[in-house]
């Protein structure tokens, strides 16, 4: 099986840190973290030594890196809050990243044993995708599958898996409102499959739980959108949102995959979803631009790479959602921006 | 909850009998048929008469019927083998139709009770659909799920369902090639979701456990594909998998939807695989013309109903899939007779 055949230091596994101390956290992950490079990166907004426990084979990164790194080169780019992670992403030089918020733990398996999301996230990165026809018993490259009668054999053979979009259980990843209105509602359904979203489907990317192939679409990956009011928690922010739509565009042009569903962890409480309900919540709005664009948007033969992609992306934003709200303006630009910070340090 | 307004007389339960006995059939079905009205069609090929238990509500359709209603008008439609339950679907006069193969029984939960198949393909007929973005938890409107942090609220009222595929457990639905090559290769598998298939994704749907709103699709459900040595086994067939994209390409079009997933049935074994491999089996090769055709195939703003929008598809079956091979011809002269007698046994 391919899954097994990636070395560990292939792999980077980057947190952001938005809590001060992380021992908790890292111990619970420890069993599946020990074995393979993690990069941390503490939100800069966040003042303090983080509390890290010992035994981990990490970089961590803080406000003095990211500025040395970026100095004066960008107003556009902001690395605070949910986006810290990002600077790890930018830092990584392995084939492979995934990150898991710091508020989620392993989730647990019908006999109480903590889930592996880790080896899940390989696999899902390491077998092939198939997005070009859907096969009704999801993923046939799990093991005790196959292709259901009718799949054409011209396809069997699938692409390379760009993003694995991990899930979560206990606190579901609703937005503001409805967090707001149901905060009592916990995701309790545990779906065991993982499967390909088909090329042109556009879905909702949580960064809470995810791994790329950092060589094929790494650039995608970016903090570009952000809201006037973003806040702390998840359900303030949609950053990730529009990063996923932009790799989904890039991969159903590059022709890689995208998978959905395993591996699941476990999200603790944080926030208080009244406080948000507060705020007007742009995100609701901005949505209902943003999707049609992505579904529609195509990009030329000449986009041979993710750089490629974004660069073109960016300039159809500017143009066509830019009109609409600042906000807009302002994602097509940090794109750009991302994308030469991307290659000078990579240059260096 | 919308799935508790249905009456159960708008529900028909459509089975073609490929065995002369149904008993066991009938008999682990009962706690789930019995409430609802049976139409029971004799596979013209079968024999004698059938065995079925007392106690059910059913109209039996047999060879003598299907001559009386068809008689000379058509030379092209077959309703041999598999195809039988589609006079059921011609004859049926209510709103849903559920059919599910003589070879399976009520899969069992893992406290080992029988799943009723039956209710659960009601409620995903009646809860509406979603098949212009992606829901990463899956079905929305399942008992304790949302719309994810992202989902545009502008498409969150969804669509109405026309088309839901159910799974299978044990013998999974191989084609004969792979059946015959890995003919221990079981489905055990159970995934606890329903997902809505995204608009212009094809998919392979099995004939095995399906349901489909009459009203709005069925006239779509139609026996066109006929292979040349198409046996009494699923895997030596692909009507299904053609109904399924023209029902797709009719669902896409009239802005409908199609679910995939819950509920499960579970297979027995039925043929000979080794047997089958010593066919040549036509069914992989035109797979590879069929998949691309429904993958591109669009109806003109004119087809505004299930019956338009099948001879449009049939025309253009004729046009570009006829030369490649007269199976296609034969499959579109059908699609348009069905169409007809479709029309002329509803007007009398």
């Amino acid at each position: 099986m391919s899954q097994f055949t990636i070395k560990d230091d292939e792999v980077d596994i980057v947190i952001g840190a938005l809590q001060p101390d992380l021992t908790s956290f890292m111990e619970q992950w420890r069993p599946f973290f020990s074995r393979f490079h993690l990069i941390i990166v503490q939100d800069p907004d966040l003042k303090g030594e983080l509390k890290i426990p010992e035994g981990f084979n990490l970089n961590l990164y803080t406000k003095s890196d990211i500025d040395k790194v970026v100095g004066s080169s960008s107003n556009a780019i902001s690395f605070s809050g949910y986006s810290c992670r990002y600077f790890g992403y930018l830092m990584s030089r392995n084939k492979y990243i995934i990150s898991i918020d710091d508020d989620c733990i392993p989730a647990k398996n019908s006999n109480g044993e903590p889930i592996d999301a880790i080896s899940q996230h390989i696999i899902n990165l390491t077998t092939p995708a198939t997005p070009f026809f859907f096969n009704t018993l999801y993923d046939p490259f799990c093991e005790g599958a196959d292709f259901v009668r009718g799949y054409p054999f011209s396809l069997r053979s699938g692409v390379e898996c760009g993003l694995s979009c991990g899930l979560w259980l206990n606190l579901a990843d609703y937005d503001a409102p409805t967090q707001s209105l149901k905060p009592d509602l916990k995701n309790s359904r545990y779906v065991d499959a993982v499967l390909t979203v088909p090329a042109r489907t556009m879905l909702p990317v949580s960064g809470i739980n995810i791994s790329f192939n950092n060589e094929l679409v790494g650039p995608a990956l970016l903090p570009a959108f952000r809201l006037a009011k973003e806040g702390k928690v998840r359900w303030e922010t949609v950053e990730d949102i529009w990063t996923g739509m932009c790799v989904k565009v890039v991969c159903d042009h590059l022709r890689l995959g995208v998978k959905s569903g395993l591996p699941y962890v476990w999200r603790q409480e944080r926030g208080n979803a009244v406080e948000s309900l507060k705020k007007e919540w742009e995100g609701v709005k901005l949505m209902e631009d943003v999707v049609p664009f992505f579904q529609s948007v195509r990009l030329s033969e000449s986009a041979v790479t993710a750089e490629d992609c974004v660069v073109e992306i960016a300039s159809s934003v500017k143009e066509h959602l830019g009109p609409l709200n600042p906000t807009f303006d302002r994602a097509a630009e940090t794109m750009v921006e991302w994308i030469k910070l991307w290659k000078r340090v990579r240059a260096n």
